[in-house]
């Protein structure tokens, strides 16, 4: 399953440091995805490089489901998509199909909450079409801290605060919806006493 | 402005390195706050008992404002509450009075998200009683990062937890909040066509 865009030679799957010099067209793109601000800005481009040696390259098949809504086994990683689409879908208690909440493209990194906590997937995700992204498993952050802990501080200032983006987010359509059923609570009060 | 629990003379804001061996009562008692599951449980004693020594202890007087809801000036550090009671308020649209979402206590951890990006507060808290508190500022981390990246890291990734806690639990109450304006929708349209 695991391809070798980052070099010549298959990555070791528990992250093994790699010459630099080795690096392939897909892992410099790899690092320079990771510092936009769709991913994890904060990084410089020379942590960006090191970060990605910990990470595995990896192409999917268009169709894949590789997270699924509720799974608590398999949420040891997170992804950066390289090339391609992923759609992003929940279930919803009123209807029978899963509705799309959003399409990720080239850039978007998925995953890092689980990543953090290991706790069960919120969202189901599909390969919209072939996918080539990379992958960093709790395993290479782990090994990471081990090896470079400056950097694997850096790294999770950065995730924090991509966590942190998404916590003000979604406070903020909280706080939205709270006013909205206010309103409409006034609303039918209203029709009711009418 | 600064107290002096943790040791006898005064620790400074730099967050400079103690003798383990001076800490005192409070110091303990922050470092046993700090790992408990209403702060940073993924810490060991050990590391607590080191972040504690870059925190500040501080005493507030009842009823003072510490961090105040819109701020985005003063963010740069989160409190670890030893003592006394926070009331955690909210401004809402309808409402001329503040609400207050909730009370906070002894072990209660409190503006981890500002510490980590710096923007606007998204609640006022005020000394409800007394307060005796340990504060980590944004300077005392960034030292913890050059001095110790390993415990950094740690901290990090016991503060992504938290924060990811936290997202979950908005986006649970968000879902909550969708389902049930779906539910009002209806109603409206129901009594709208009878």
């Amino acid at each position: 399953m695991l391809n070798t865009f980052f070099r010549k030679k298959s990555i070791a799957s528990s992250g093994e440091r790699q010459d630099p010099a080795e690096g392939s067209e897909a892992a410099d793109l790899a690092a320079e995805l990771l510092i936009a601000p769709t991913a994890l800005m904060q990084l410089t481009m020379s942590e960006a490089r090191l970060v990605v040696r910990y990470m595995q390259p990896q192409i999917l098949a268009k169709g894949t489901v590789f997270i699924r809504e509720g799974d608590a086994r398999d949420t040891g990683f997170m992804m950066l998509v390289l090339d391609g689409e992923v759609t992003v879908e929940t279930q919803v208690a009123s209807r029978a199909e899963p509705i799309i909440v959003t399409v990720l493209g080239r850039g978007s990194l998925i995953g890092e909450l689980a990543l953090i906590d290991g706790h069960a997937r919120y969202a189901t995700c599909v390969a919209a079409t072939q996918l080539r992204c990379a992958i960093l498993t709790r395993e290479a952050l782990n090994k990471m801290m081990q090896d470079n802990a400056p950097l694997s501080a850096k790294l999770l200032l950065a995730v924090s605060l991509r966590i942190g983006v998404r916590l003000r987010e979604v406070t903020d359509k909280l706080k939205m919806y709270v006013q909205l059923t206010q309103a409409m609570e006034q609303e039918i009060g209203s029709r009711t006493s009418a």
